[in-house]
């Protein structure tokens, strides 16, 4: 906070999907009349969850946005169409998903006053995008990032599918994440530990894998040697039409 | 914020340990040059990772804190002492167990310039308190409150055991914590659906129990129909004692 406490007006909810260990982010401004409303990498099974708690908070849904194509649950993104027609969703051009809005590196997305730039933080997969709060004094302070699987608490997703690169993800990660203040808050789109929340300041330090060299990270995410994602063959067909699953036919 | 930003000195991570579906909290004040920090309701299994951040983040933890005497896990108080001897433990009086500091209602708990109230709010136990951030301009805003099992999100804790009453549950949750500013952030010990957090406003309008009238409250907590709990005869004894288990033996 530098005073202007220009978050105020953000109203920002944390929520998490057990089975996958997905969180899923709620961002509205409430100072708007209207309540426009986003929510980052929701997940199938939580959707009736998470439109309930919009309809309780009185917001108005615009926009269901995804970090990436996940491989290890089905998007929320569909099923929020089905049933919020006016909701559009949203996924990266690099992604080569389908969506209402294909956005790229640089793009703002607005709710309200308040809004999301994009980053491109390719290297868990070849279209991962990170989302970020603003830095006019407008927009929440501290800021915030969501960042998909590039960087986990501690650590960071695979890079061993979907067009995945170890070199490249280390790249993204130290010119898109490291590099904003250290205080910004950074929100994953997974923890398997009970954490919730981190700053760049801790990542620098103590992350696991990207805060080492480039070529010690290389050198760990090589040698990972985990098995062969369990969902990758039904999520990814799936959410690849993310924002355009048919729906249930009614004949 | 009403444009003092005075939650800028607070560090605040809400943490969860999955066995029990357990919220653990950490504040400290970082605008202290020691960094002084407290842990609400830290569970047995995640004392490690908990300690670990405590670490990482250089914060000095002064108090292990619970809400109550939980039945479903083993408080990780006892622990952490054994571990870091220059730790307290912190329990309310009116819960009968063993600690460094056995708080009442009104008590302060200071740590650096910031400091938690003590509010009796028993009915899911007898010695249930509610710990709540302070109401003048220098403490966080909007205030926070860490409700236990007192109120949990959209629900509350059970009344049919340890001391439990529904008529002072109500009494207690509509005196002690509905009464708080409507912006009021509260943090319950427990959730089963991936939610975070609630506001008062929130759960005055929409919890399922206790937005009820007092008569339906109770008519709702006599007929839950719910199974003995299972960790209970193990649980209880063990957080009775939450601050002063015996460390292992060395024999
Ligand atoms: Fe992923
Ligand atoms: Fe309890």
């Amino acid at each position: 906070g530098t005073g202007a406490c220009a978050d105020s007006k953000l109203l920002f909810r944390q929520l998490f999907e057990k089975e996958s260990s997905t969180y899923t982010y709620l961002l509205a401004d409430v100072g708007d009349p209207e309540k426009p409303a986003v929510l980052i990498d929701p997940v199938d099974r939580t959707v009736d969850r998470d439109l309930n708690l919009i309809k309780e908070l009185g917001l108005k849904l615009i926009y269901a946005m995804n970090t990436h194509v996940h491989a290890d649950h089905v998007t929320g993104t569909g099923l929020i169409k089905t049933k919020l027609p006016g909701a559009k969703s949203v996924i990266s051009k690099a992604s080569g998903a389908k969506a209402d809005h294909s956005v790229e590196h640089g793009d703002k997305i607005y709710f309200g006053k308040l809004f999301l730039e994009v980053r491109a933080t390719p290297g868990h997969t070849a279209g991962c995008v990170t989302y970020v709060t603003g830095d006019s004094p407008d927009q929440p302070s501290p800021r915030m990032a969501f960042t998909g699987d590039a960087l986990i608490i501690r650590a960071c997703g695979r890079t061993d599918f979907q067009g995945g690169s170890s070199d490249q993800l280390y790249q993204s990660v130290h010119s898109q994440i490291f590099s904003l203040p250290k205080d910004t808050l950074l929100y994953p789109a997974h923890d398997y530990k009970g954490f919730t929340v981190t700053t760049v300041e801790e990542e620098v330090a103590y992350n696991a894998r990207l805060s080492r060299d480039k070529e010690t990270f290389k050198t760990i995410m090589e040698n990972l040697n985990l098995s062969y994602p369990k969902m990758i063959d039904v999520a990814v067909p799936a959410n690849m039409v993310c924002g355009f699953q048919d729906p249930p036919s009614k004949v």
